[in-house]
């Protein structure tokens, strides 16, 4: 059973995930397979654990092929979705059984097609195959969180090439979600304004930093971006959680998403990356100050094991340059 | 001029360093280069910028030979020394001028001898020459807070292979040494005891994360690691500020420092590396709650680009079996 254990100075939550440990190369950086059987294929529904949510064909019968998008449980999980929570003390530590849910968003059926490739509607369907799976899983009262995110390329992560996302819930708030809804907090206690609200606001104003805009939605490299070409997506009008966003706009953020993709392939040949979505937790209430939004992250440099045990980022490219060159990628 | 750039939402400061864009292989990963003419070697001393620190040969004639540890300011800064911090605003963002200091400490005047192959002397004086930047530093009152870091081996970040660690001076503290010193004036508002020293005292009972200790100092994997074989070297007696020890227990941190790496290499077969000191920042008091410490994390998993991005951990080894790997190397 994978163990969520709780730093006693910082009360940052890890998951000590031993199932994983099993997986082959654990430690040695391999290339993403190609090739050979994917279970990630339609034919091959019976290699994944069974399916909880398709598009483009009718749910009964489950696990066959003919459709768009198919959602699937890990079967490497980080977390066990059986059991209850179990919080327990050890001395001054703290620990609770890591359950959870671990599931893969299978993007497309087309082996080797990539995200960007696909039609905006495409992408489309795939937040919308990630909002019905939040609102499944909110309906799991052990769960306060869900992480929803893609690894892309094997220098971000990915171990498999058949185009997918990751769903995680998570029984804490990570803890980089909870400082921003802190801080989000504290600057609409002071001046009953979102933060996020603002800065969509000066960004659209000021434009030195901002990449792209749809009605929407609007994408723009931030102003203290810990890492080069960072990017983020925000919704124009103000709505904290993801999962409330009707599908007509989710498929402004679709078009959104994949257009800063292309643009950062275009711009960058490709790179490796990660993506995730910032939103409310599950249990608290549609907030006025907190604001949903993506984050784009290409994996460039090579390492931040300094930056990530001081949390102090040296970035060698200003934003303004970052967006600059993002804007007049040939998409 | 390098700026920093405060996040306006949880208010992490970060470096734009324009001036490091310059640098080649910025994006591209490139094997630390060996062979060729080294600018940290004896003879090439006007390769560097004259030199700040000396140990081992008198301080006149300077930037000449016969120095056993020699630092210097980093030809590549990463922030820039002169200059006042003009703090500004760009409508709600925050901005001042990336004034610092970026110094490299020569560890050995012998190319190809990595840290763990020198003598717990050679390691001591290593320190010892830290502790005296700090000093010097703090004179200067602009700077808050210095980070004192190694990155060893390519995947960790290191560019140059002659071994050497760093010392950045900010006007800031990094946030993750702001979270653990507001946790630790938590827990010692409410009971009066410093949590690192509670945390000594379990790990030193429980011994089930213990990797090794001698009279002063003690080693331990802890409770809730961020990265498979993280490992944390703590002072057993309390003590805020890392310039605040007398060379005597320096020489004792060295020896379990040296002990450490060495069996991350045996364990591990030489891993790339990154280690940094935790200490109180310069302009507060020396602080009841708050406890230096050396964290050290080998650079064994690819990327964190979504552990990064969402604050929260995956970790494939329980830190129990990673003591007891640590523990058993043959050193």
């Amino acid at each position: 059973m994978p163990e969520l254990r709780r730093d006693p100075v910082v009360g940052r939550w890890v998951i000590i995930a031993t199932e994983r440990a099993r997986r082959p190369n654990q430690f040695v950086h391999a290339e993403a397979p190609s090739g050979g059987l994917c279970p990630f294929c339609p034919g091959q529904e019976d290699k994944t654990p069974p399916e909880v949510f398709v598009l483009g064909r009718p749910a009964a019968p489950a696990n066959v092929p003919g459709w768009r998008v198919r959602v699937v449980p890990n079967r490497y999980p980080a977390l066990m979705i059986e059991g209850d929570l179990d919080r327990q003390a050890e001395g001054i530590y703290d620990r609770m059984n890591g359950v959870g849910a671990h599931e893969v968003v299978i993007e497309t059926p087309q082996h080797g097609v990539q995200l960007t490739e696909l039609t905006d509607g495409d992408v489309a369907d795939v937040l919308f195959a990630c909002k019905a799976r939040v609102l499944d899983l909110r309906n799991d009262q052990r769960f306060r969180y869900v992480l929803l995110f893609k690894n892309h390329g094997s220098a971000a992560g990915a171990t498999l090439e058949h185009s997918h996302s990751q769903v995680i819930a998570l029984p804490v708030t990570p803890r980089q979600v909870a400082d921003e809804i802190e801080g989000a907090r504290r600057h609409h206690e002071h001046r009953e304004r979102c933060i996020f609200c603002d800065i969509v606001g000066q960004e659209r104003k000021d434009r030195s930093r901002l990449v792209y805009e749809n009605e929407e939605f609007v994408v723009f490299a931030p102003w203290a971006p810990r890492s080069p070409f960072e990017t983020w997506i925000l919704p124009k009008r103000h709505e904290s959680n993801f999962e409330g966003e009707p599908r007509e706009r989710l498929a402004f953020a679709a078009q959104a998403l994949r257009s800063t993709l292309r643009r950062l392939n275009a711009a960058l040949g490709r790179p490796a990356y990660n993506f995730m979505v910032h939103t409310n937790p599950l249990r608290d209430a549609p907030s006025p100050s907190y604001h949903w939004h993506i984050e784009v992250v290409p994996a460039l440099t090579q390492v931040a094991g300094f930056e990530w045990a001081s949390g102090f980022y040296i970035n060698p490219v200003p934003p303004e340059e970052a967006a600059e060159f993002l804007r007049k990628a040939a998409v």
